[in-house]
């Protein structure tokens, strides 16, 4: 998973926010969540999920309770739902959108770790292995080198470089798009985080990966058969 | 100048049109012209140009009698808001966009050759050095390749490779973007078109190149350093 922090109301209001949110029991499961779209309403989103977590349910079912991965997805899914549905109207009368959507992925022990997609409706739908990769936000200038690069057999390895020059892409072409990245890598079966970390603007590796990129792509244009 | 041909009302209901216009006086004067949004306003001010052309005037001003490029923008701009006046409060009330927008590129004898985008409200910009492309209609999917690849200074046959792989990297990622396409090459002083071609669907040159691309990004992607 891969998100950065930018969020703007306006081109002239820009801030930074996180975006990953993480959970863990290491050993027991994991789970990281990303969010895109308005906000308030993803913040209140992970608000609720961590009421749930400290009253062990009752209004909030708690996703640490949860039986499964896709049960996890309902919860979430159900938050999302009832926080637009709370705020949809008077967002709307402002002029502003209620919209959002979540990246969900995890395991518990016992299970598998899954990829989820949680629309503002609610529902959400589950990475297969016909299509591997789930994007959210601004997701168009990142996808060409996606649909490129990556299958469902990629490396970890590959699918790092792939998720970093995607960014770095929609970095390049859209304003409300920037460092810093939050990052985290799950393998399966290890219910924890392999990499979590933040990647700030000074990042050498990330500056130096989005270079090496920019000229192998040149030389891979030189390279190219002409064509008339 | 680089077109797909596909048009769409909906998802179901898909059909071929070409979006590339081109006019000459060889040795005298180009023009050509690429259209996205409305297909019946786009239509329609193709219509109204090459009707200017055919009364040299009156009603509807001529591109041909033009003096300079700027002038044909301003000629094409005026069609298109006209259009859109007529049609925007019926298509609106039909639940349908009357928005469109148009590239335009060409040279009249003792001027040079330029290159616009006409926006709906009939306004237009130029590229210049700084940006020295431009897209309209699906223009996400293509645009991190143009950004790396091109500068002003970049050839034709880097740019035509460039706009090939843009284009291809869209057709990838959105159905209502496909072959076949329509190209146009016009050089500074040439006053006509060095290229002016359809490629079509079973065309093996840019089905080699989208190849040959796919498999100099893999093996870049694998020369990458590491990263974590």
């Amino acid at each position: 998973m891969l998100s950065d922090t930018r969020t703007n109301a306006g081109i002239d209001n820009i801030a930074r926010f996180g975006k990953m949110f993480t959970w863990q029991d290491p050993g027991r499961w994991v789970v990281c969540m990303c969010t895109a779209g308005s906000l308030s309403i993803t913040q209140g989103v992970v608000t609720a999920i961590n009421a749930g977590i400290k009253t062990q349910g009752g209004s909030h079912p708690s996703i640490f309770a949860a039986e499964t991965m896709y049960d996890v997805a309902q919860i979430v899914g159900e938050n999302l739902r009832r926080q637009i549905a709370h705020h949809a109207a008077a967002l709307t009368h402002a002029g502003a959108s209620s919209d959002a959507s979540i990246l969900l992925s995890g395991q518990r022990a016992g299970g598998t770790l899954r990829l989820f997609l949680v629309y503002g409706a609610g529902n959400a739908i589950e990475a297969t292995e016909d299509t591997p990769f789930l994007q959210i936000g601004e997701n168009k200038y990142g996808k060409p080198i996606l649909d490129r690069a990556l299958s469902y057999d990629s490396s970890i390895s590959l699918a790092l470089k792939a998720a970093y020059l995607s960014m770095d892409s929609t970095i390049r072409s859209n304003l409300s798009v920037a460092l810093p990245l939050d990052l985290a890598v799950i393998r399966p079966g290890a219910l924890g985080f392999e990499i979590r970390r933040r990647i700030e603007e000074d990042d050498p590796g990330f500056a130096e990966m989005s270079r090496a990129w920019s000229n192998a792509l040149l030389e891979a244009f030189r390279d190219l058969p002409e064509v008339r």
